[in-house]
């Protein structure tokens, strides 16, 4: 057995998200998974870094693949040949047999697109946030200096388990480029919908309609209503995924 | 009657272009016309500034559309509700009666846009030409130098007709960004093809597959084999089209 790191991009629009969910819907994992195996002649499983939800695009997704014996220098060619436009495997390497594509990653980097403009701009409607809002992006600033750092982000994820709700966000940059807003967010890992409710706190926080003052209380109430909207899926990139 | 200059994004990946073909086929102009014939209760007519191919965009396409009496200040919203995502009325302006769209244009401003990452972009596989190679943006300019100016510009186009090819270029500028390269065009008006043939020679002078010295030569053999391949549609945008 030889192990893979494989690194892809992926429009989401089309998609109901990263994770299997049986044959009957369209995800990224089973589409992968399925033209793998029509290449090697037997079935492979994919163990991605997380799941992405249905329309989450990613830049830099990783999932590891167990294979029977050394992988051609030509299979990432043919991969990408039967594989439709909008999934695109950028690399496929050759590591350690330990290596698992979830429990390994240690931070990752997920970037939420904002479109300031008046009207939606046509070529980023799959892949921004429409907010036509005058945004204070000093006061989002201010707002995620206190997001990172070590918390229980109870209030920021719509994961309902008994599991545990804390991580650590490492840094969050806002740039402002034109009309579009770029919310950088580097953490350990991120729970469900995490980068999205903390998105949209952000940006209710740029119009005024929550405080930065507000942002502590919200994180010891631990419950999901004090916190902010879930922004839309397409705004969201996973960008990178890092091991050590 | 009352005279209105529309500006219109459109995103072209999905159409057969600007100009109305008949019922069956998706044009800009159609779903435009249709569209607005829907809100206003009669049939009207547009007079774009120029057709655009099928797949390719526009970020500032100009029409001049005549109605019965002054439009209801939300037309624009409305019709902007009925219109699929992928065009956008981005504003009507009221104008002299004399105005025509095509007419009366002076100046035109295209784009061209280049990938030259080894695999494509899947966020620009719509909105570029993937083009893989090393490019000598440098000799590029040179030519862009040359084919700047009034010239006849038959190599340069698809158009059989018996009309008059000259043209005047007034500036060509070349940009790279990172893995982008960006080729703007700005003239008094381009011919059928032209902008595609012209970022196609200009692509194959930075590979060194035509030469910078063979551009005068071109311009003057007037055989369009003698000029470069047509560059793919998707990755021409309609920047902005000026009037006086």
């Amino acid at each position: 057995m030889r192990n893979y790191k494989i690194t892809i991009s992926y429009d989401g629009t089309g998609y109901k998200g990263w994770q299997r969910q049986g044959l009957t819907e369209q995800t990224i994992q089973e589409i992968l998974e399925t033209s793998a195996a029509q290449l090697l002649g037997y079935p492979v499983e994919l163990h991605g870094s997380g799941r992405t939800d249905a329309g989450v695009h990613a830049i830099g997704q990783v999932a590891s693949m167990k294979v029977a014996g050394l992988l051609p220098e030509d299979f990432c060619e043919k991969w990408n040949c039967i594989l439709p436009d909008d999934i695109q495997i950028r690399s496929a390497v050759l590591v350690k047999s330990g290596f698992h594509g979830r429990y390994n990653a240690v931070r990752k980097h997920y970037r939420y697109v904002v479109d300031m403009r008046e009207k939606p701009d046509v070529f980023r409607r799959k892949y921004a946030c429409h907010y036509p809002q005058e945004l204070d992006v000093e006061a989002m600033e201010q707002a995620a200096g206190q997001l990172v750092g070590t918390h229980d982000f109870t209030t920021f994820t719509d994961d309902k388990s008994e599991k545990s709700k804390t991580r650590t966000i490492h840094k969050i940059d806002i740039q402002k480029e034109g009309n579009l807003l770029f919310i950088d967010f580097y953490g350990d890992g991120f729970l469900y919908h995490m980068v999205r409710i903390l998105s949209g706190t952000l940006l209710q926080i740029g119009t005024g309609e929550k405080c930065v003052a507000d942002v502590s209380r919200m994180l010891s109430s631990k419950e999901r209503q004090s916190g902010g909207f879930l922004a839309p899926a397409k705004g969201l990139f996973l960008v990178e995924v890092e091991y050590d």
